[in-house]
């Protein structure tokens, strides 16, 4: 059965490489199990009508698909998928696990997710169960066995999605079951309850443990944990989800060829990089209202699995998110046509709305869709069918070219992030921090990616590690090798003071960095509410959060000094090295002026200057972004778009046809109205 | 034994009619059982001095009268009512079923109320029971009957009050008798569980259930439980509640014929409809502090009990409420009078203060009082006595008229309050969103009732359902009939958009409703932060909060357009459509102006001018009040307050004599003082 | 062992009197048992260097020298008291029972401190066991025995602190443990449950209790106990720890004739009163970052102790406090140092940094300290220095001189804080409303004490009593006489208006103090937004929170009275009363301006000039404080500091000479820069 050209797309998939995702993917999260038949099979032709090709099932459906224990019930699929086929359609299976039905828990208290005050959550919601405990992890593997055997019959599916969202609701777990495991994971990661007592410093306040299982989970009680216990508790917690993931991957697998997905997000508490190592390609679900917090993931997923690029946007609003609780705002007129645009222009295989129809029960009924429970056109139908449109006249393009990464990068770490939120100062928070920080780019159409700590630096020139408390050895290494061939890094703001453990280094206050930048008499302290006048290239500027200021680094050239007759007056709080042919750039602060705006970015510019990294074919004004692609013969494409909700320029080096509209634009300045797109070939 | 007066009323008291409440009352709430024999016969000689005649009693007292289980002691009692029959007096008693003893409690965890997280409360402060236990039942019964045997001695008794303002301090309790009781209470309520499953949409994230005992209580677990689940819960605890009243009632009943009351709030979570079915008259507590919130009180509860508008206002302050963490301000001079004033005008036949003598000791000690523990007269002494000065002006009067009810009325709904409360949107709430809507009508002059679902539209000209997202089957029904004889029926903002499980229809988006308009190509989205432009009777306004607005509705007159080229451009959110000889004007949004300010009231002002609503006689400007009644031979009594604290006007069209200062009042404008109220006669 | 001037200084200690601390110490926490020996070493002699010449020791150190149960091993201690000696520095050690080991606590949730919601704590932070534990009072005990024992051999040790900041996180425990120990407590309190029940006035809401066991531990219930159970729970607390602390005293002392002390702090909920006659001199600890919050320390503290001024400020910051999830300011050029000056002037013969190394690991990271980590000077290094400095050019003065105690004092009660922070109206709390009081004094350069209840009025002409809702028999007492003898006596605001159970009199009001001021006629309500106009001495003022005012008090001087045709028109709320040859001056609001802003001042400053306190030889201008010492000859010392950030004025009447700089300044007026401090000799 099936369509030809579904098969022979199938046929070239090759798990771990970019064949995985041939083809270009639109569509929607859709519910059989909650609709009539007639209206599934509308919903289906709606779809179609409106240019989407994609449907994404089942991620919800335990009860539906398996009633009771080991009795399975898949006909609601099957009749789903075989319209799908007919539609010459695709479809993207999910296993249910996070939402086990009533048969699986009840009674079982041992299965639930407890918090860290104790409290133990019940049937109902969602993540309500720990997925640590071995009953649960059985009964996730039988359900994943039985899909994988089901989809066999199937060619028109394209991928299986893990789960849904892991850690979207809930924190790490504190069940007796993951004290035990807890417990077997620390002897793994320190073999001797001697080098753990050394490495947390549990001396301080007679915290030492003789044995692992005296180790505690870190429940509430009096003030706070050790921070290096609690680091711990987070990476074991990242490392069993993890370590879940690729449980059910595996029993897939045994079964079935299929790429392995799971739809991650910025919002959750996870380690990413170790997540989709075990699977076959990265997707993502956002919600953001925001342009900068937008393109921050199509700047991060596609870095996240190494050499895969290619991912789906698994869900994102039409119009506005929201729930019960939460009314959210609607997105400007173009805001998501220009967010497909991004997603596809970024190696974004694959847009996908969550949901087709509106939710008509539960606490997401006020979340934004295709058409309404009652089946007609939402505020957000206009913006799917458009998007449908743009599909029509690019998919060509995007499929016989790829993307051009950028050769700026700025690392956001999961660890980092860890880090960060746990050591807060009462006011920080990394995602806020590094979306400040990434703002610039985005606003003045200047683009980079983010990376995290295993991303190569091979094409890049200038590389940020701002708000990255610890930096490896591997990291500072591999960072070492790039600055030496050319590369500028900045380091800073707060980054490079802590080791592993989240603790302070005992050598030069940034350990063997310090030693590399010669670093003498450093001193770190607060500035959260004090004026710190400095200087960074004659030029008034303030210090905030956590200053590093040194005395002393020999051979450095000093760039910025602290000013001020009351804390550190004449400390270098920013200065370059030399090393090889590139340079370290140290900064010791957050910059901001006298009305606490960022000046961040003073730094940045800089070096993007000094290193010319600014197009000359495309000029890009304010907020006007230039995503280029490659095709097979080497002629670039510039997908480019003004991001914005405000008219902005851009500037064309030569005549060159914009193919979305047809159209010739001719050398010279022209005006972008807000959230316009155009792709020109160069 | 007693005064003859008192015998000859309680002769005429019928149950279920207004003959319940033959005298008018006066009074505070007495705890003989807190002080000395000397201090309480001083404070009722000092409450009959300044023209109080009704004693409160025992709402606390279990301790004092059943010291043990069994061991009844009323002599307390008995001196105090023989004291006040001396006096003249009347007394309301109450079952101290709030304040369970701790001989009840000790060692009985089964009994006590337990939150949503798990806390068990324990014996010390109020409603630390779950009024759902058996054996908590069985004492309450106990209890009654032994009350009920004792009173039948005392004729100056004019009725009993059951317990003492339900859930004032808890929500639902999550026991496990509850939970025994909530099986058995859902399987009244939906027979089958595949109805249940259906009805909830329980498929939605494998919520579904096998057997009613599986349902669990919405105890707080990862993220939000199933809304119409969450609704269930509700009404449940509203019934069980309900039931515990009944149950008291009956017992009483079933040895003294008195009437029964209770002491609601707006404040509280119930369902005060069922509550006074079978209680025989309303009364309420308020301790509100601006005139909105008095007046909706007075326009409210006289509405709840079907033909019984006499209620008594069992509750409020002299001067300030408050407790040890809640410091409140005090009511402006002139204000308490005005409330009392208000609450005889509108058939309340009592009006008593908490309490008499300030208490000493507990939580309570800063919340005002007649007199304070020291005996002398407090802040608010003065308006107590002043009030006593209106009653023996304006008694006669009010024995001998009937309150003339508005043509306006606005439907306050408790479960429109939940639906709204639930589904918040983390910005909405019901109390808050109906008293900004109310505040037009007080602060313009303009008299309307708050009718509940059930109310009959009999006397109305205008009928007003804001923020009502379900509107059911029979209040549709009842509205139609209302308007096919002539009435207008203003629907919305947020209204009619919800099935009564709380979900989206799945036709038209408003299901019956909707058919009625014609409604066609509906849609709805929130507006929270979003500036939505539209014009409303060539007025530029902007809409807020949910947006209901259609592209179509055949046969009606679009009055107000969204007018924005970023959402829905030339949608309806406002229409009226001619059915029989009235209209129904659906409104699609909260309206406001740039500023923020509501602008809902342009609708409501439109429809009260087309309708000219106005009185003729008496013409009141902003805040001006004209409480109308009628006495036995059709005279009409205009009840006038300015209850503001600014100076306002009002306009004769006839000289009358004000009653209170027995002044002429001549034709034309006259100037009030804040708080100022006359009695005119027509 | 040990260098002659110690062993001359220690033998000169006697118990219980000035003799205790004989020297002048300056120094800093040290932590032997967390880094290499040379690290402690090299700290040690960095120490000496910036002029230290003690170190603190020991008080986490549980795990480190009792590893195992009753396994000790004091190794660490030993080389690090050796060092100390060698370099002729003193040492505090401290029992380390904040912090019990895992080999203590393991299996033992008996042991553990229990939230009032119930939340059982656990192992890994501090102050995580119930200190109230008979098995941990015995391990705590077998500790300070070895300790004691070990210690006979070191000279120079020069104090025992025992534990570190009680209750620094916790509130009262509600373990059963504690149940227990509370029904005991309460039976030797109140002998008869019907005492109790009195007292508390249990019949409200029928709390009575038939025996001491039935009493509850005020956990979480609805809405809020009894505030007298309340009270009596903290009173049950405060005794337990001091019960504690005094164990823990007498076990050291059967032992080792040693000082014993304990560094408390404002922060904390104690009785210190309490606490300290069972110690033998006072410690506190302080993280306050303005000049008011300091001073109160230096004001306070002294006076804790029954004639024991001296004092040592056991931990403040050289920089700036902080831990992981608070950021703190840095404090401004000189602040520290003038906190130093401000110590030892003030009687405080000991002033020490936390701590000497910063923390390599753990909470309190970022937190100031004197060398950080990697051993390098910090931002605190040079305000440390300039300590040693300041100490090796006064010391001799502070040690043959003594403080002359201000003639101001303004009572700081534990109990007036237990009764306004329970009783808070939702907006008051004692240790703000007290440093807004006190802000007058530091502002102003008036230097004042704060006295606690059992402080001595001898050497006083004025005395303050503000927010002391309990003026106990004693200390009215004890305060007529001061007044007798010529005294002046404040009262309020907020003060006198409850017993000691925190309830109302039922006599006047005020009870006794009442019927001595002859107060008719008193009422009492809030003003908490509402505008209470008032006239003191011909200005208009406003009256703030609870306002008290009488319409009579015969004998007295009326001075202040309302002016609203509102709210108590012509009630006094300000009067004078001659009392002997002093008078007694009854306060009855906070005082404040049109912008809120606190006018206390004005009846302070009024009678500050009657008694005319302000100095002659100097005269001080804003934020210029002089604290004065006598020495032997009877020489007056000024130690003057300009405690602001701003530059601030002061007159000399003749010539002195600044010890400090050595020169000379002139009769007359001059300019002290910011922080500035001088030492002139009269």
């Amino acid at each position: 059965m099936g369509c030809p050209r579904i098969k022979e797309i199938l046929a070239r998939i090759t798990i771990g490489a970019i064949e995985l995702l041939r083809d270009i993917y639109y569509g929607a999260a859709l519910y059989p199990e909650l609709w009539k038949w007639e209206t599934v099979k509308k919903d289906i032709s709606e779809m179609k009508k409106i240019g989407m090709n994609t449907a994404r099932i089942g991620e919800f459906a335990w009860s539906t698909f398996e009633p009771k224990k080991d009795q399975f019930d898949f006909t609601i699929l099957e009749d789903t998928l075989k319209e799908l086929e007919k539609q010459n359609m695709y479809a993207i299976l999910c296993t249910p696990t996070m939402t086990p039905p009533i048969w699986l828990t009840a009674g079982e208290t041992n299965m639930m997710h407890q918090t860290n005050e104790g409290l133990t959550f019940i049937h109902g919601a969602r993540q309500h169960v720990c997925t640590n405990n071995p009953f649960f992890r059985d009964r996730a593997r039988v359900y994943a066995e039985k899909l994988a055997e089901f989809l066999k019959d199937y060619d028109n599916v394209i991928a299986v999605q893990l789960d849904n969202e892991f850690k979207a609701h809930v924190g790490p777990c504190y069940c007796n079951n993951c004290k035990n495991e807890w417990h077997k994971w620390l002897e793994k990661e320190y073999q001797d309850i001697q080098l753990l007592n050394e490495k947390w410093t549990t001396k301080i306040w007679s915290q030492e443990y003789t044995s692992f299982d005296q180790v505690v989970i870190p429940k509430k009680t009096a003030f706070l944990h050790n921070l290096s216990l609690e680091e711990a508790y987070t990476r074991f917690t990242h490392d069993l989800i993890n370590d879940f993931a690729k449980d059910q991957a595996d029993t897939i697998r045994q079964i079935l060829p299929i790429p392995i997905t799971h739809n991650s997000s910025f919002a959750f508490d996870l380690d990413n990089v170790g997540l989709f190592e075990n699977l076959d390609f990265v997707s993502f679900d956002t919600y953001v209202d925001t342009p900068t917090a937008f393109v921050m993931n199509s700047s991060y997923w596609p870095n996240i699995k190494k050499d895969v690029a290619a991912h789906i946007l698994m869900e994102t609003s039409t119009s506005y998110p929201g729930h019960i609780k939460e009314y959210r705002k609607i997105h400007p007129k173009g805001f998501v046509e220009a967010e497909s645009f991004i997603t596809y222009a970024s190696e974004g295989k694959g847009f996908l709305f969550w949901p087709f129809r509106q939710q008509k029960g539960g606490i997401e009924q006020p979340h934004g869709s295709v058409v309404s429970s009652w089946g007609e056109p939402t505020i957000g139908y206009q913006a799917s069918q458009n998007i449908g449109e743009l599909l029509s006249k690019t998919k060509d393009l995007l499929l016989k070219s790829r993307a051009i990464q950028p050769e700026i990068a700025v690392i956001y770490s999961d660890r980092a992030k860890s880090f960060l939120n746990k050591e807060n100062g009462g006011a920080l928070d990394y995602r806020k921090a590094l979306t400040d920080y990434f703002d610039y780019f985005v606003k003045n159409g200047q683009r980079a990616s983010l990376y995290n700590e295993k991303s190569s630096f091979d094409q890049l020139k200038l590389l940020c590690t701002p708000f990255m408390h610890h930096i490896s050895d591997s990291f500072r290494n591999r960072a070492l090798e790039f600055v030496e061939k050319g590369g500028i890094w900045l380091i800073g703001p707060m980054s490079g003071d802590r080791t592993e453990e989240h603790q302070w280094y005992t050598d030069t206050g940034l350990g063997k960095l310090g030693r590399i930048l010669n670093v003498e008499g450093m001193m770190q302290f607060p500035s959260m509410e004090t004026e710190i006048k400095a200087k960074f290239e004659g030029q008034t500027i303030f210090l905030r959060n956590m200053v590093t200021a040194v005395s002393g680094a020999a051979g450095a050239k000093v760039l910025g000094k602290i000013d001020s007759d009351e804390f550190g007056e004449g400390l270098a709080f920013l200065f370059e090295k030399q090393v090889g042919k590139g340079k370290i750039v140290f900064i010791g602060a957050d910059l901001v002026d006298a009305e606490e705006q960022s000046l961040n970015h003073l730094v940045i510019q800089k070096y993007v200057e000094e290193l010319s990294l600014k197009h000359e074919a495309v000029q890009t004004g304010a907020s006007v972004l230039d995503f280029e692609r490659r095709d097979e013969d080497g002629t670039i494409q510039h997908w480019l778009v003004n991001f914005s909700g405000e008219e902005s320029n851009f500037v064309l080096e030569k005549e060159m046809v914009d193919i979305i509209s047809g159209q010739p634009f001719g050398k010279g300045k022209h005006t972008a109205s807000p959230y316009k797109y155009y792709v020109f070939i160069d």
